[in-house]
């Protein structure tokens, strides 16, 4: 059973409407949102990142699951793995950092020492009075995605070989678009973020609403090789479709749904071969 | 900052009245209970375990926490590190089994790849319209206990060294009490499960309390060496204050609160010395 196989198996024990199939990004209960990721040493954040960012990150990656459904903060809870002394004094300092900022305070969690590699989990609840899903766009809507693709993916690669740039705190310390979720989720019809990359997640969305998707590529606000960028992840940017852009935040248009199914990239309007690869595939 | 530093420093951060100051089993918003538990290779479960019952004793020691605020469970969301396909696939199978059991569906969570011994989490949310707390525990409540201690710990040591017997099911597959929490909690003034230790979690109970506890060894129903059994962990009964016997649930009454502090172990109606150590001590 392989990880695709896997997840196929996690989604037929996910029987309740709560779970929205395991196809979006937080389970929905009432008006609370739930979302679950996790990270690992070496795979999600390089050992030598500092502590304090990678306690922003986990919460931000959480987070931004949270402004995807237009969800305000109530809280959370840490699975924390032990690191050195130093190592969890600096982590507490990025953790009150993030939370602070975001107003989501600790709710509860556990920590356990390992051998290894250390993996962190963060739980975040939020409240939405309605939130959008994945699979909401109509065959009229517009694409639009807020704020610049492909800044984390540069400070990635800059991160990894030690180079300097701005962008490393871009792919760091990511800004979840709490505000920006809240004021659109009651103007969208389908929204999701972009941590994957903006194909892969925008693919989601259209096969999730049983759609086909266009992207311009030359309207997609981009920082670096658009190519790049655009296959790129940990942007976690706000990908929503609509059928007008959104009076009260910025958002940039970058394609359309039709009727059927499949992925157009558009360059000079004229369609171009896709990308080997679309974004990170990986679990639910 | 080693652990207990870290865990003070997480209760700065846990300022809402839901985290119940991260010192109970549960975090409390409305009618909502929320828990959540990792478990590491070498650590909490052994490399050679069946992956079925891994599954299971991740979701167990969720549902006991559950079980000790009074809680109906609603659903749960998985943090999952990748591992061969064979024990994907077994663990899927555990899994199944252990929500089918308790009627708790998967909502959400994410899978993710590592390198080195593998973590896992797991947030269980439940339901309970009045949960009990560790801290209300009064002058004159006797303290009970459901089921038999210490059959976990010869569990544990079995599968440890190889040996076999019924109690290494009782190690690998513990039946959280859900029922008997329900039944419990309108009529105890404090509640928790024996996770760490039957002596460590009434320590805990009377200092949240602010009061003595009185524990007569004779009257715990034990199996094995009775100190082993009474600081031995993993027996995942409910423990818990109150005036008098609970009329549905079968418990035993194993000792009385008191005015002031500390633990008192009595044997044949004397003190005996503390042993060393009462139980597990670890996170939050």
């Amino acid at each position: 059973m392989n990880e695709a196989d896997f997840i196929a198996a996690l989604r037929s024990l996910a029987t309740a409407p709560a779970a929205r199939g395991l196809l979006d990004d937080a389970a929905v209960l009432g008006d609370l949102v739930f979302t679950h990721d996790m990270i690992v040493e070496g795979v999600h954040f390089l050992p030598g990142d500092p502590p304090e960012d990678v306690a922003w990150k986990l919460a931000a990656v959480n987070l931004s699951d949270l402004a995807a459904k237009g969800a305000e903060p109530v809280g959370c809870l840490l699975g924390y793995t032990l690191g050195s002394p130093d190592w969890n004094a600096a982590f507490i300092t990025g953790l009150r950092d993030v939370l602070d900022t975001y107003a989501m305070p600790l709710l509860g969690g556990d920590t356990v020492k390992a051998n290894g590699p250390r993996s962190f989990g963060l739980t975040a609840i939020g409240r939405a009075s309605n939130p959008p899903s994945r699979s909401g766009a109509k065959p009229s809507d517009s694409l639009y995605v807020t704020g610049v693709i492909g800044r984390a993916g540069i400070g990635l690669n800059l991160s990894r070989w030690g180079g300097q740039g701005a962008e490393i705190q871009a792919y760091r310390r990511p800004q979840p678009r709490i505000a920006e979720g809240r004021a659109l989720a009651p103007l969208v019809h389908a929204m999701m973020d972009v941590s994957d990359g903006l194909l892969i997640d925008a693919s989601r969305m259209a096969e999730a609403s049983g759609l086909a998707v266009t992207i311009d590529l030359d309207a997609v606000p981009t920082e670096g090789d658009p190519i790049a960028a655009v296959t790129a992840g940990d942007d976690y940017e706000l990908l929503f479709a609509a059928p007008e852009a959104p009076p009260s935040v910025p958002a940039t248009r970058i394609g359309h749904f039709d009727a059927g199914s499949g992925l157009t990239l558009l360059r000079s309007g004229v369609p171009i071969p896709l990308p080997a690869s679309l974004g990170w595939e990986h679990g639910a």
